[in-house]
C-alpha cells in the first residue's frame, strides 16, 4: 500500500532545540558545542531514514533574546564532522549572501560535497537581524536590497559549480597532461554586486550541483526560490495558509522553465509526542513552564523586529508594520494571533515555543493523521522536524511517529540510492 | 641521551605533493580532492608523531602554473573532516587575511578547536597573488598595505577568542539561567580596516585560542610574526640565510613581552630519500625529469611576479626588482641563483622541484644529519616537511628518518598531552 509521492523529511538543529528553554528539560543536552551530542542527534535521524540534518544560523551572539542558541559550533565545520560519522543522510548548512563572498561560499560547499560523497546542501540566507552587520562593518541592506544580492549571489555560486567537466582530471602519467584545458572555463561574472572570475579550485561535485534550501516566505523570497531552490524550509501556523504558501511558489516554477515537482517544499513543525494526546499536552505545558519572560519578550522583539516590552502582556496585539527583518515570521505569527484574538502573552507564549513555527503536540498517532493530512491536501512535501530538545524529544519523533508514517507507505522504509539528490528524487543536473 | 630542547615536525600538504610534478611518479597519488588519501597522509603523519599537518592555499585556479595544485578540497571543511579521523596531531587550514572577514574566520576556527579537541591551527597569509584579487571583485592591495591590515586582522580575530571565558555556560536547569553575562564582552573594534562588535557565537576554546601560523619572511611578515604567531613557516635555500632569519624573527619577540621560546620556527623543507646519497640523487633526478617546460616557467613568473618567458633560458638571471607579489620566495631563489652562477634554466628547476622551498635529498642518515646540524645551528625550531609526492614520498621520510631522530633523542617518541599546544610546549593563553 505504497504511496506514489513520498514524504521528505528533515531534522533541523539549532541551539539546544527548538524550544528556547527545552534545555531544562529532564536529560535534555544543554550545550550544542558537543560535536559528540551533535554526532548521536545525526546518527538518531539516519536511524530514521531522514533527508537531511540541516543547522540554522546567524552571525552574532544574543544572550538576550535566545541564550540557549547562543553558542555553537559553526555550521560548514560542523557538517564537515559529521560527514564522517553519518553515510547516507544529506548534510545542510546555512551560509548567509549577504556577509558572505560567493567564490568562497561556492567552495566550500563543493568540498563538503566532495567531503560527504553527495550529500550536501546549502541553506542561503540573506540575514534578516541587523546585529549580524555590526560584526561585518557593514549595515544590514533593507529587505528588498538583500533579496537583489541573493539572488545574483546565487547566480554567481551556480555557475562557479558549473565551471569544471566531470572529466577535467586527465593525470596521464606518461604524457604529463594533468588537466584538460577544454574541460574547465571562467564564469567573467560582472554584475551589480558581484565581479568574479572564476573558475574555482575544486572540481565539480558528486552532485554537479550541491543542493540549495531556502527560507523566504515573502514575495521577493518566493520569487529568489522558484528561481534557484530545491528545497523550502516554510514558515506556517495553519494549512490553509501552509496551502496557500505552496501552491504560490509551485506555481511559479514553470516560468523558469522548472517542474513544480523539482521544489520540496517542508514547512516547519515542532512536534511535542506524548504517548496520548493528554500527555504530549503535559509535556508542552512543562515546557512552557521553563520560558522566562525577559527573554521571551526579546525573543519576540526579534522576531517581530521592534521592541515589545513597551506594551501591556495582558492586552491585545498591537497593530504592528512589517519592519526590514523577517517579514514571514511577523506576518505569520501575527496573522495567527489576529484569528485567534490572542493576547500579547499568548503571541510570546506561541513564539517563545517554537521561535515562531508551527507546534504539533499529540499522541503518535495524531501526529502521523496530522502530518499525513498536510501532506495529502498539498500543504507541504514532507516537514522540517524542529525538536524542542535533544535527545528524548526527537527520539520519540523517530521511533514513535516514523514508523506509522513507513507503515502507511508515506516515508521510505530503507534509504536508496546515493547522493542526497537521490533523496529527494532530483536528478543531477548537467553543466549549464 | 635525551636532548632538553626538542625538534617540532610539521608536514605541509597543497595538491599532489609539494613537487609538481610528483603525481607522475609511479604509485603516486594523482589526485588532492580525494579524502580518503588524505586520511591515509593523516594517518601516516600521526603514525610519525608529527606536531601537526597544514594544508596551504591560495583563492584561485591556476591550472597554468602548477595543474596538480589546481583542484583541492576547501582547507577548513577538510581540516573538520581530518579532525575525525585523526586524534593526536595538529590540524592547520590557511584563511587569507586580505579576503575573508575577521568575524567569519574568528569563528571557523573556534569550531575546528572544539571539533578537534584543541588542535586547531590558522596559517594566517595576506594572499601574494593577483589571480585572487579577479575572484572576490577586490584588487590585491599592496604588499605593505596587505601587511597593515592583517596586523589588524590578527587583532581582531584574537579579541574575539578572548570574548568569553571558559565558564561562561551555566546551564541550571532549576534557575533556568543559561549564561553568565559577566563572562561574556564585546570588543567593539573599531579600526583603521575592520569595524567588529563582538562577541562571537562561539565559546572559548579547548585551547583558549588555537595556533596561528604565518609564513612571511619579509620585514612587515617577520613584524607580525613576532606580534601574533605562534609557528612561523619559513622559506630557505640556504643554512646561513635561515640561522640570519631565526636570530631576525626571535630578536624581535622580548619587544612584545614574549620569550624566544614562545615561537617555533619551521623552515620547509622538501626531503628527498633514498637508501644511498645516490638512490636519492636519482630519485630527484626521475622527478625532476617529469617537469613540463611550460609549467616550470609559469610557475617561476609566477613567484618572482613578472613573466619569464621572454628570457633565454640558458642564460644568465636576470637582474630583477621585487614585485608586490610574495617578496620572501622571489629573494630566497634570486640569492641562490646568484650564489651559485645559475642560469635561467637552473632556477626553473630549482624553482618546480619544491616550489621555491629547500630541496634536501640523501640517505636517511645524510637527512638526519642536516636536519640535526640546522636544528643545533639555530636554523630551526624543527621543519615543514615537504614531500615531493604521496605516498611512499612521505611514508619513506616517517619509516627512515623520524626513527633516527627519535633514537637521537631529538624527537618525540610518544605524543605528550592532549592539544596542539601541549605538543608545541605552549601555555594556554588567560584571556587578555
Amino acid at each position: 500500500m505504497t504511496s506514489a509521492r513520498q514524504m521528505h523529511l528533515g531534522l533541523f538543529i539549532l541551539g539546544t532545540g527548538s524550544h528556547i528553554a527545552g534545555w531544562r528539560y529532564p536529560g535534555a543536552i544543554d550545550t550544542f558545542q558537543d560535536l559528540g551530542a551533535i554526532q548521536e542527534i545525526a546518527r538518531t535521524a539516519e536511524r530514521g531514514k531522514f533527508d537531511l540534518i540541516f543547522m540554522g544560523d546567524n552571525l552574532y551572539a544574543d544572550p538576550g533574546s535566545h541564550p540557549s542558541y547562543t553558542l555553537r559550533l559553526e555550521p560548514l565545520t560542523m557538517m564537515a564532522a559529521l560527514a564522517m560519522s553519518t553515510s547516507r543522510i544529506g548534510l545542510g548548512a546555512t551560509a548567509s549572501t549577504t556577509y558572505n563572498d560567493p567564490y568562497s561560499v561556492a567552495r566550500a560547499f563543493a568540498s563538503l560535497d566532495h567531503i560527504s560523497k553527495g550529500r550536501a546542501a546549502w541553506n542561503a540566507v540573506t540575514t534578516s537581524n541587523p546585529a549580524s552587520g555590526a560584526n561585518f562593518g557593514r549595515d544590514l541592506p533593507d529587505h528588498a536590497l538583500r533579496y537583489e544580492i541573493a539572488d545574483e549571489f546565487v547566480q554567481v555560486v551556480t555557475g562557479l559549480w558549473d565551471g569544471w567537466a566531470d572529466d577535467a582530471l586527465v593525470a596521464d602519467r606518461k604524457t604529463g597532461v594533468y588537466l584538460d584545458p577544454a574541460k574547465l572555463r571562467s564564469i567573467n561574472h560582472c554584475g551589480k554586486y558581484f565581479k568574479v572570475k572564476g573558475p574555482l579550485n575544486i572540481g565539480r561535485c558528486p552532485q554537479g550541483r550541491p543542493i540549495v534550501l531556502q527560507a523566504g516566505g515573502s514575495e521577493p523570497g518566493q520569487a529568489l526560490a522558484a528561481r534557484t531552490a530545491d528545497v523550502v524550509f516554510s514558515v506556517t501556523q495553519d494549512i490553509d495558509d501552509a496551502k496557500a504558501a505552496y501552491a504560490s511558489v509551485k506555481k511559479r516554477l514553470p516560468a523558469f522553465g522548472r517542474s513544480p515537482d523539482s521544489l520540496t517544499v517542508l514547512p516547519g513543525v515542532m512536534p511535542v509526542v506524548g504517548r496520548t494526546d493528554r500527555e504530549a499536552r503535559d509535556k508542552l505545558n512543562t515546557l512552557q513552564s521553563y520560558l522566562d519572560e525577559t527573554n521571551g519578550l526579546q525573543l519576540l522583539s526579534d522576531r517581530l523586529g521592534q521592541d515589545m516590552t513597551a506594551y501591556d502582556l495582558d492586552g491585545p496585539v498591537p497593530d504592528l508594520p512589517l519592519t526590514e527583518g523577517s517579514q514571514t515570521f511577523a506576518r505569520t505569527i501575527l496573522a495567527k494571533a489576529r484569528r485567534e484574538g490572542m493576547t500579547l502573552r499568548d503571541l510570546y507564549n506561541l513564539n517563545s515555543a517554537a521561535r515562531g513555527h508551527w507546534v504539533l503536540c499529540g499522541s503518535p498517532v495524531t501526529i502521523a493523521d496530522t502530518l499525513e493530512h498536510w501532506f495529502n491536501e498539498r500543504a507541504a512535501d514532507g516537514f522540517n522536524v524542529m525538536p524542542p530538545y535533544f535527545h528524548e524529544g526527537f527520539e520519540d519523533f523517530v521511533d514513535l511517529v516514523v514508523p506509522i508514517l513507513q507503515e502507511r507507505g508515506l516515508f521510505r522504509a530503507e534509504y536508496e540510492g546515493e547522493t542526497l539528490r537521490d533523496l529527494l528524487g532530483l536528478p543531477r543536473p548537467e553543466r549549464a
